[in-house]
């Protein structure tokens, strides 16, 4: 092959592959070739391919992994982080609600999201599923930022943020999953906003719509007691049989929360193979509960993780997500190995990309992959010593060790900092709003 | 007054002063003279005072507040950060004391603790209460780094990692109170390490000690069901009560964990003034369980934070602490309400720092006091907006937010470096030891 056949090398590093084997592999790399990846390899191996490479970054230092996958957010709402406190799930969605509906227009919506996904990008997240009110303005400010994003029209029976109307909105969710039916960087979703703000035959409206288009379809469920008590007195069935008895449960099925579920209900998540994408931070902080991450675990059910968004969180952090994933659950259950290190890394990795059906496409590093990866220093002192890298990314990283980022090969954070796009005009645009935000709930 | 008079003034800061009145002021500053808070004010006042300054430094863009105290660590632990994963308190102990036992000496414990101590300065952590088994090591690695230390001699039964019997442990505990009882930068402490490797009669006789001394005195009580099940089947007594029944628990009486116990032992401490130390990313790590905090908050019981040490955290990350506490209790109670910012921000601060019996001295930005305190950068795009500062430091802030730490105006950490240490040969020389470490477990 001719010199410069290869677009980037990256060597010398400690290479978390998350593949089938969960290979860990010291002293390694990657060949990328036309975005994606060609080799994964040591170092040694990939040294005769260096003259070939146009770009070679050295590892040394650091640990090579996948980009990780949040399956559950709203970036748009990091406008109004932190506006919302101490209020539990309900009472505190009608204030969001009343704040958004003060806020947001299109402008305003992508202003929010290239905030939160500039967020989640630099701490090394390189595909969110990501629901808010002008999917349109979503996919703007993803490829803005430079992520992959899995979103679509918004279910939801009363006018919402858009001010549209059932047909509307179905012609929304139709258009959007056609428009971006061959992007290779945006996955054409579904999203009603739950049972208990969309009606059954509108449920049933979205679900026609996702099947269609072989979209993915998402929701909230089960996320409160105060929810399935709701669903209960409404439709004499617990929020998870609801969906299963409208069709709405199938292996391109995200159930953002499923915090208060029962046996039953995780056995049939297990059967439709739908994903859950567990959202610790936000479950905490608004009071909802613990889910029953172990049992789901157990029963064969995938999980994911979620940030949710940053007006719950009140930041949009996946390793703190990762991090209580992996100890929440010990300490509810007093039980000290309740969840794996191995079990955590494959819910923002593997199990993320076969959530939004692209297993084969994102999630590891293997050979045809996109080449998502990102680089994080483990030489500060909380990295120090290091005796197994997974348990170190699981239990000891942070954001801020995320250096470098690639998305498709290209390199999307540099040093901790964003190539695509200086936010210094998102930043002004956003405190421009704040006291017309801070008035909205006022 | 002649010109120079001020060693330092920081200005255009948000000032959050966790005084009595719990201010937050924006545009504000504080001026520091001979190590010491000589004016916590606007930056309009400070202004005619800046030609005096010897050293100005702009806040702008940053929150000012106290540096952040920590109740329970074990920095030396820091050898065995990642070591010994998925085991319950009682086994992970064993291979934690086989580790340790292999490893430690008065070197090795120094190399561990400034390591520990340099990942907490750069967090922002001044005040540490640390018990480790070389304590004269631990006050050097303290000074080393540039942070003050409460800590003093181990009491337990065994001969423990220094090899000391009963009788050299009293001295120890003795000369140790005697050394240090002038010192500013260390809080004299005595140390049993619990009610099930300490004896009745070997607790009598710290409680002496640091009865005579005036010195601090902490132990670990009530961590798991499995310790709780222990003593009162050894002694036909709870933990607490077993420790009340001997007079152990005073004002001065700093107490780990504290995470199974019941109304009554809540009273007791609320009664005794003790201070119970929360750490909750080891409660949940190692399946310990979920500390009952809004109740003791209710009870009128003191309650601070701590790390405890990396080997099973496995960091020293206070603002984890610090979000977890304010959420955890949230979501484990299903109570949006549970535990407010405000309550949360006080147990790394002011409650921190009575605890320690230095509430005159630290935990608040005001006059009189130590000037101790941290500059966070709240221009990065998880603190945008900012609609309170309080919020944004309990639910938004990361450690890599620190930007500069002073202790008493000394400035130890400059722009996420120490300033006092290089820390390349303590690194090189943990790393040294890895292999061995590795091997101490089998």
């Amino acid at each position: 092959m001719p010199a410069g056949d290869i677009d980037l090398i990256v060597k010398n590093a400690i290479v978390v592959t998350a593949d089938r084997d969960r290979r860990v592999l010291d002293d390694s790399g990657v060949a990328v070739v036309d975005a994606r990846l060609a080799g994964v390899m040591s170092s040694a191996e990939l040294r005769p391919m260096e003259e070939r490479a146009r770009r070679i970054v050295d590892g040394s230092g650091m640990i090579l992994m996948p980009g990780l996958i949040n399956t559950h957010c709203h970036a748009g709402d990091s406008l109004f982080r932190g506006l919302v406190e101490d209020l539990p799930l309900e009472a505190w969605l009608q204030t969001v609600w009343k704040a958004e509906g003060a806020i947001l227009n299109a402008e305003t919506s992508r202003l929010g999201s290239v905030l939160g996904f500039a967020e989640l990008l630099l701490s090394g997240v390189t595909t969110v599923m990501d629901m808010f009110w002008f999917p349109d303005e979503t996919v703007k400010a993803a490829r803005a930022v430079g992520l992959r994003v899995a979103t679509g029209a918004i279910f939801f029976d009363p006018p919402g943020m858009n001010r549209l109307n059932t047909e509307q909105r179905i012609a929304e969710a139709e258009t959007f999953c056609e428009n971006y039916a061959s992007a290779d960087d945006v996955l054409p979703s579904v999203m009603p906003h739950g049972t208990y703000t969309v009606s059954p035959e509108n449920l049933k409206k979205a679900r026609q719509i996702a099947d269609r288009h072989e979209a993915l379809y998402s929701t909230h469920a089960a996320e409160t007691q105060a929810e399935q008590a709701d669903i209960q007195a409404r439709y004499g069935r617990s929020v998870i049989r609801h969906l299963d008895h409208f069709g709405q449960l199938d292996g391109r099925t995200v159930l953002a929360h499923c915090v208060h579920i029962d046996d039953e209900e995780i056995d049939i998540l297990a059967r439709r193979q739908v994903t859950v994408s567990h959202n610790p931070v936000s479950n905490l902080k608004l009071g909802s509960g613990i889910a029953r991450v172990p049992d789901m675990l157990d029963a064969g059910v995938r999980v994911t993780l979620g940030t949710d968004g940053a007006i719950s969180g009140n930041d949009l952090d996946m390793w703190l997500a990762l991090r209580l994933a992996a100890m929440l659950h010990k300490g509810a259950n007093q039980k000290a190995d309740a969840v794996s290190t191995t079990q955590a890394l494959d819910m923002i990795t593997r199990n993320g990309a076969e959530a939004l059906g692209a297993g084969g496409q994102i999630g590891s590093l293997e050979p045809g992959k996109y080449a998502d990866m990102i680089l994080i220093d483990v030489r500060r002192p909380h990295a120090i010593p290091m005796f197994d890298p997974v348990t170190h990314l699981v239990y000891s990283t942070a954001k801020s060790d995320v250096r470098h980022v690639f998305l498709s090969g290209e390199q999307v954070v540099r040093d901790g900092a964003l190539t695509r796009i200086d936010l210094t005009d998102t930043i002004a645009g956003v405190e421009a709003l704040v006291p017309r935000i801070a008035a909205s709930i006022g």
